[in-house]
């Protein structure tokens, strides 16, 4: 399934593209895509029903986040090899974490904020893995069983803000609207390998980002084991498993994003994003 | 006032504590301590309610986090003086912020955990803000206008974890019951200078951290501005705003919690809290 969200900022409805790709409304089933409603049992419910028989939305709706009540962004940095090595690092002898505030977190298609003061807004594709179900100590073997599904998750990323500003990266990662997923929550039954999915990113047509989760170093399994060591996961929580190379910061010289800049994302099977950037006045 | 939240895990009820010091209900007036309910008009009503006329719940209630619907657990690192010299950092030149889980927050005297694979879990008694209204983007002349009160806030923190499992603060400061807070969100018209607390932890009995908010060098309203120009800060959100000196890490040798290790902790005006250390089995 494709779970979705749609209608205007903090009203969205829940909903779900059929597969002639109508949105179609599940406010009669769930209350929202998050929490209990991404549980196995109720993603199970919500595929056993008769899709082309439930309310249709307008195709023209706002899309929203697709997931709601996200309580923690988690994020896993320098994870893919080759991205690793555009930034001058090493590969880190085990994850990096980090946090990205939740109130970040925003449609796929909304205007992204260029905060104040920034001079070094950067892009970042990533796949996002959505939990399903609360996953403490888990091996990673019985990892993928706590995953609900993925969705494509820009990393927007100050640089400045997150490495020039008095240490830990929260600083640049954080700010508003920095955070599209969507605009499916893609139930991982339709995603036959995570470890193998195109990924891409433009910006004003350009392409920037050409990669593949096939150079991810640290896979989702491995990620999601590893983070419930740390913590409890809990339904809604979102990783974002790290960039492939080319992004910005990268580029020599580097190249940041500007008012009136837009980009273009996208993963194999999780659908596109696109946003226009905009000075936060 | 000071708001709290009784009853079990998850099931809390929103109360206060009267001046006679008795826990009054008030389930019959807002729904639970946090989001709308701690703006500063309804905290305006709340205040101007009959509180002995109130219906009284059992003193011997267990007492959760003072704050519901946290979406962002901030905390700012390397924040008094004292303390920075103790752990042999320099002052940074500005604030350094990192993020706990809001999974991690429990109630004040509830069992804090150590994870398994734990060595080196230490405590910080640190002095919590809670947001009452949204800020962005707010001067440190107005900043106060957008703090709905304080908590007594323990930054629980694995330093192993923290900054020997490559790299990011949040992985050692974010495990289940890593962030105790409470025991009651007092107003900021009770505390006359929140930069003139006294700030205490002890360990077995025994005085670990005796300090003072006066060596904090952000103080609150430089911290509220600081970070709303990063990010939005929301009702219920929580700042912890750093410890004084006294944390095992920076004793000679380093001394870490062990299961049964039972740490007590208060900040002049916002009460004490109290947690037994077990293994997290």
């Amino acid at each position: 399934m494709k779970l979705m969200r749609v209608g205007p900022i903090g009203h969205e409805t829940p909903a779900l593209l059929d597969k002639d790709g109508k949105i179609r409304d599940l406010s009669g089933h769930v209350a929202d895509i998050g929490g209990v409603a991404i549980s196995p049992e109720c993603l199970g419910k919500l595929a056993a029903l008769d899709h082309s028989s439930l309310p249709e939305i307008s195709a023209d709706s706002r899309i929203g986040a697709c997931v709601a009540g996200t309580g923690k962004f988690i994020c896993i940095g320098l994870n893919f090899s080759d991205h690793a090595a555009e930034t001058g690092a090493t590969v880190p002898p085990e994850p990096v974490i980090f946090m990205k505030a939740t109130s970040a977190i925003c449609g796929p298609n909304d205007d992204v904020l260029i905060p104040r003061g920034s001079e070094k807004t950067d892009w970042e594709v990533e796949l996002g893995v959505v939990i399903g179900k609360t996953a403490k100590y888990v091996s990673e073997a019985d990892a993928m069983d706590y995953v609900a599904g993925y969705c494509v998750s820009h990393d927007v990323s100050e640089r400045a803000f997150q490495t020039e500003r008095a240490g830990q990266w929260t600083k640049g990662k954080s700010c508003d609207t920095f955070g599209p997923i969507g605009p499916w929550l893609v139930t991982k039954d339709e995603i036959a390998d995570p470890q193998n999915l195109k990924m891409w990113l433009t910006v004003n047509g350009e392409t920037m980002q050409n990669g593949s989760s096939t150079t991810m170093v640290y896979g989702v399994a491995h990620v999601v084991s590893y983070l419930s060591q740390f913590m409890s996961l809990h339904p809604g929580d979102v990783i974002s498993t790290g960039t492939p190379p080319g992004v910005g910061l990268g580029m020599k010289p580097p190249r940041f994003l500007k008012a009136g800049d837009v980009v273009e994302l996208g993963i194999e099977g999780l659908g596109t994003q696109k946003q226009t950037f905009i000075a936060d006045v």
